[in-house]
């Protein structure tokens, strides 16, 4: 048997910034390196950030990818640090003639390096290029086709790339004929809640095929519509669970592993494996530390995290510190207020009530009282002169003076988001937005909306786990229980309550789910119990919505088939869902 | 030799409905039979319509068109149209086994249907699905394998759709080996312009290759932010060009061909290849009709129309019948108005001038001419009261007052629209969009932004274009001179010009270019002879304005690589070009 001390960095690294990253990158090194480790192993395109999108097709992109992992090998070594080997994620190209147009082009791959001695010493393509959901690498990057195994300490450790061990076949399969004894995927997994564990089941399924022990190591930090959770797993070849980190921080997860030695040859080298020897000969046996195995969030729980990171992470890598939000005294706003206190602090967070002459006492009240909860900074701008303004000159009526007020509360947010230099924040949440139930460049103006991909009944259940939370550690709960128990409002006619326009949330969200997230049809949905009328009273609702999603802010997705950039419908179509 | 009349229907069909495609494929296929055709074809998914983007992951969708290509064959021969074969794109699936991960799987195809007698009697699934650019095949189709080729009078006549034929290898090799005397592509090909004419150079060299005829049938209309243009080709083995559609407008192409006789015997189908024999015998000799060659626009005119079909189709499609927009009296506004006015007639076109207290006489002044030449509604409303009803209260200076008064501007428009039900059109240019030189919630708001993808030099040429085609009909030119004389400017603040804050517009449009759609990096635009302090300046604004983009509404593409859906960048990005 060998030992090898493995360290897992679950970092956060930040689009495009290669000097950040890499900086990032060495300081984790030398963590990895006061353990004692043997190896140490960054993300996927943790030194360029991922995903790049279309900076990949960026010539001077790739280019300053390529020098930037050239220099960081040199700088590692220069730290002292030579001696580790190290694994890291970047953006490389292939070789020319992998276009199947134009010989001469030669495609961005999305690849590892292995770095030691102030070189690279190995290099790994991904295989399989994920095209579907949040994911267009079959867009940007070639397909690589060979297999990388480094010996490290005398153990075999073969090199794979997220997406590889998702599909049947490929590097799995090869890293088996290879005979290796640690098979190292470097992800950037986004987090999806109601996902159970698959992210386990799947690396002790490929563990087991691939006859040997598997690292699952996951990017952390949001970027624009994606949270990286982090949640790496370490499992052995039955499948059982060595050590897992943290979700949604970052840690070096170090863990000693005990593989069996080497027994493969390079003369053995099969066609398509590349083989590098980094140190032959095993460490000398030593007392392994404790593995380490962190405790997984509940349900709730960490989709609340997953937002407070993603919007946290927006505003930081953005360059922004301060955000401005409408405060309608109901429990959208409060559930993003209490959000954002917890992402950038209350003290760069900006409520604006902003009543007309339909809000009731209560919302103003429960606005002044979240912001006392919160301890945001809290100001309060009644609407009226501005509407009047309007309504005097152009005799708006109906719909467009309900649409009227909203957007002069934009304006209003807007106007401090230039003057201040906030972010502003939209606070709608998805049931509206699915539905349409909300104001173009009126309620749903802002930089970021953290509820995007949130349906109304989860708001509750977030806005109760937070209470909860707080009042478990004795601090005051930030959501006013009144915001939470009332019916919810727009407020912009007198009266006026959501289920006016809309079935009650708990059947509108199940039937979001399965058409929206379970791509269901009308049949289907009535199948499953659901009344006809209701349902195409929803199905063509989401129908009709979809230039106005199209103009929505980017915001944290937590589901499988969220709206934004990964549900791409057209915006003209006859296509009439209840007709079916 | 044999003798083949082919009717290439070159339609505008409407994504999602299925019935109202059928409908006019029903209605074409009657004209080409009374032309004596023996043979139809209609373009790639034309009885869905083109792109569906993710309606192919909804099963109901692509049962319906399933359903709807059955209901059409027995259709047409209920209307006594049996006897013609008719080749139809539409969507289809592959059978169970096609899906890399999930076995029972069945994928979504991009499909073409030959209908006979009442039913479908060949099938045919594209091969090559493109994914770059506006391209996202991959995502939601599963490719074809095998080649169809069908005997229509003596005839053998391969199928292809469109990608087919612009990677190598495929269905044009298949069908040279399989012996067709003709390849009969259907394509849904949107226009570029600046292209020269890469269609027909590629029809040739895949007639060369495929060693026979070739016809290249394109669909026509706006699909969001593609404008098919027709143009249908058809070419002999030589690439000689035998027959031209026109451009931007439906068509039946028809043409009679002299084939060789198929030498081929169902005997030596080869694997890969399905035959299907439709009428064997050769049709008796007959006298042929003169080939249609359709004259090309110029360059300028092609993008003006391409223009107004774009906003047409978008209008109409959606179900709308009118729009507004606001009119500066600067140029933007004023072609925008004039494409309007060409798209939907002036009648439907509610123009609306907001002066400020920072517009200028000739502001007002240009407005009301456009407004008298084009016959266009026209109304003044001045934005002072609404301004100052938020500066009382708010106390916005510098940017966030400049902002405001477009803001306000947004809202009128935007009331109007809700209010009287028209469509309100953003009239922002693609310099301004690129460098973000615009309000977000300001002037960039609107359903639809006829712009978006033009140039400012361009919309100088396009304003003289549609001026000089005026008067050279002896028509009232649309576009005041003024407008197109006059320097531009926003007028959000005293003697205020374009040029404050941006670089000469020749300047900035040609760094754009390189930059946008070159992809190219900050050396090589400096290398290519721009000032490095200008470069800096252009590369930092467009690299900062990717959220604005991300907000702003559809417009109609008219290069290769446009903002949009097509240029998909991370908005949280560090990456600095000037730091390359």
């Amino acid at each position: 048997m060998a030992q090898l001390r493995l360290a897992l960095a679950q970092v956060n690294a930040t689009v495009g910034d290669l000097g950040g990253n890499a900086e990032m990158i060495r300081l984790w090194t030398a963590k990895a390196a006061e353990t004692g480790a043997h190896l140490v192993a960054f993300p996927e395109m943790a030194l360029t950030g991922y995903p790049v999108e279309d900076l990949a097709l960026r010539t001077s992109f790739v280019d300053a990818s390529r020098e930037a992992i050239e220099v960081l090998a040199a700088d590692l070594d220069s730290d002292g640090l030579g001696e580790l080997p190290v694994v890291v994620g970047y953006l490389d190209r292939a070789a020319a003639g992998t276009s199947d147009g134009d010989p001469a082009r030669e495609l961005p791959q999305n690849c590892a390096a292995v770095l030691h001695h102030g070189a690279v010493v190995a290099r790994y393509a991904k295989h399989h290029l994920p095209t579907y959901g949040v994911f267009d690498e079959a867009r940007v990057f070639a397909p690589g086709h060979d297999l990388a195994v480094v010996r490290v300490r005398g153990v075999d450790v073969a090199l794979a790339i997220c997406e590889d061990i998702w599909q049947e076949g490929g590097p799995v399969s090869m890293a088996r004929e290879a005979g290796a004894e640690l098979l190292l995927v470097l992800n950037g997994s986004p987090y999806e809640r109601d996902k159970d564990d698959t992210r386990l089941e799947l690396a002790a399924r490929r563990a087991g095929q691939a006859e040997c022990a598997l690292a699952y190591l996951n990017l952390v930090g949001g970027q624009d519509e994606l949270v990286f959770d982090g949640d790496s797993i370490v499992v052995d070849a039955a499948g059982r669970v060595l050590a897992r980190g943290p979700q949604f921080v970052e840690d070096l997860v170090v863990l000693d592993l005990d593989l069996a030695e080497s027994t493969f040859h390079p003369a053995d080298v099969t066609e398509g494996v590349a083989f590098t020897s980094v140190t032959e000969e095993a460490a000398p046996p030593y007392a392994a530390r404790p593995a380490p195995e962190a405790p997984r969030l509940d349900p709730v729980g960490e989709v609340y995290q997953a937002l407070v990171l993603g919007l946290r992470d927006y505003v930081r890598k953005n360059g922004m510190s301060s955000v401005v939000l409408g405060l309608s005294g109901g429990i959208d706003s409060a559930l993003v207020a209490a959000i954002a206190c917890d992402a950038v602090g209350p003290a760069n967070v900006y409520g604006v009530s902003m009543p007309s002459e339909y809000s009731s006492d209560h919302s103003k009240d429960d606005a002044a009282d979240l912001a006392e909860r919160t301890g945001l900074n809290y100001r309060v701008q009644p609407i009226k002169p501005m509407v009047e303004a309007f309504l005097t000159h152009l005799g708006l009526t109906g719909v467009a003076e309900e649409n009227l007020q909203a957007r002069c509360r934009g304006v209003i947010l807007m106007g401090l988001s230039n003057q201040e230099g906030h972010l502003t924040l939209a606070t709608g949440n998805k049931s509206e937005l699915a539905t349409g139930y909300s104001t173009i460049y009126g309620d749903s103006v802002g930089g970021f909306a953290p509820l995007k991909d949130v349906p109304k009944t989860l708001v509750w259940q977030l806005a109760n786990w937070r209470n909860a939370e707080a009042e478990a550690s004795g601090e005051t709960a930030p959501i006013p229980p009144n915001s939470i128990s009332k019916p919810p409002s727009a407020e912009l006619r007198p009266g006026q309550v959501d289920q006016d326009s809309l079935p009650p949330y708990e059947k509108l969200d199940a039937i979001l789910e399965l058409y929206v997230a379970g791509a269901q049809g009308r049949a289907q949905l009535i199948e499953a119990g659901f009344d006809e009328a209701v349902v195409d009273k929803v199905v063509s609702l989401v129908d009709r919505a979809e230039w106005k999603r199209r103009q929505f802010a980017p915001g944290p997705k937590i589901s499988a088939l969220a709206f934004g950039r990964d549900r791409r419908l057209p915006i003209t179509s006859r296509w009439r869902e209840q007709d079916s």
